[in-house]
């Protein structure tokens, strides 16, 4: 699936900012953008911790989330009726109070739906801390 | 699997404002408590809110994992350290620009994990916005 | 979503036999069928059954893909192109060597997209042995 | 987590026979087996086929639930008690009447709890055509 992204990271930003800033606000930030392929870093800060240290669930699924969309458009460009129908998040490890790294990686894109998973990373560390798949519907369009 | 609750809605409150004071901030509040059953309100203001006026995905799926560990709460009294290990969000609906409405029910409590669902409604309607269903793992308790 | 099934028991179980005799020969029975719910039957025999007398988890989710399977045609009729798109199965309890009741219910009928949940019951008991979700896509149709 | 496995192909085929013998019936066979990974082979005759010629979803989720227990079983060896907790199943694309090939990996190792992924190919293809993440929970053990 490899190949240049249908959408760069500069318009994939700007899209985000104006469309869902709240998203944008939560700090993810797309690195890599190929089609198919994106890894999306959360800065993580006091705001995202729960007690202990660790990064809180819920920031991990928004980021999920929010890679999947970087992965869709990276495959049919600025879309923005592409909503999510199903994330699924299993918690593998407690998280370092260090930033997230999402890798994500699209395994099928159909008309109707689209399939991926994410796998999330404590940076520098080798096990992942977070593992998500998660379908995209997708809006009628002309191919 | 009726029954009172093993915390009230008051310790539960407390625990979470103490523990866990960014969930407390995202607004989400217990209003029904009994063993193994919980209802939770989401009050729905702008910072929610997606364009076009539907609540977020990640919020939703916040208030389910809040839910979630209400009801294991509900059967095994103030535990710090339960951890969601799964939680998997349908997203059947948009929402409506409205409180969100969580019905939580606890379908297994073993002495390792504990299993639930969460159907989550846009107030005053009928079909569900959201389904979740979702694993924690508990720690080891004297039972 | 009660009201009258959009297809009978005696249809659906004519087409079962007619298109998938694989599934007719695992022995699931639709026991009850109304708009949007179903009752489906596994009666338990020897080729079930894992050692320790339990039956097999890939029986169970044949049974809750069946089920779903039924509950789908009883909103839209007799359609052969209805394809699972997602079956997400916890086992929460070892089951008895006894019969399997499986309990569904549509969560959401959508132009595109049906999601329902299938509870599954060893005979006579109260607490469920598996609880699964699943998501079926569906054939452009006329509404 | 590549190394060698914690139990031979022969040895895990002998517990297979002894103790699942329906598993084995099913003609599932281990092709390869490294400590966290796993290729295993369902070669597809006409029990297992669909109208139109496709192998059935249940198959391809027994195809998914042997590969998690190959995968468990590398890392931890001869374990008659482990269980799957979840599996959760992505049909991607229909797939064709040839062997299917399963790919799995383990994705976390705990003291209770094992997570891995497997991804279902029909032979000759590159798109997968099924997309499975499961959970095992793991009896106590010495470690």
């Amino acid at each position: 699936m490899k190949g240049a992204s249908a959408i760069t990271v500069e318009d994939f930003n700007a899209l985000i900012r104006e469309e869902l800033p709240f998203a944008w606000e939560q700090g993810f930030r797309v690195e890599r953008l190929v089609a198919g392929e994106a890894t999306v870093r959360l800065p993580v800060d006091q705001a995202h911790l729960r007690p202990g240290g660790t990064v809180s669930g819920p920031a991990m699924m928004g980021l999920a989330d929010y890679t999947m969309y970087a992965l869709v458009l990276s495959r049919i460009g600025r879309v923005k009726m592409a909503v999510t129908t199903n994330l699924n998040a299993n918690f593998l490890r407690l998280p370092a109070p260090r930033d997230l790294i999402a890798e994500g990686r699209l395994l099928k894109l159909g008309k109707r739906l689209a399939y991926g998973e994410v796998t999330i990373f404590s940076q520098g560390e080798d096990d992942p801390v977070c593992h998500v798949t998660s379908t995209y519907s997708l809006p009628p369009r002309g191919d």
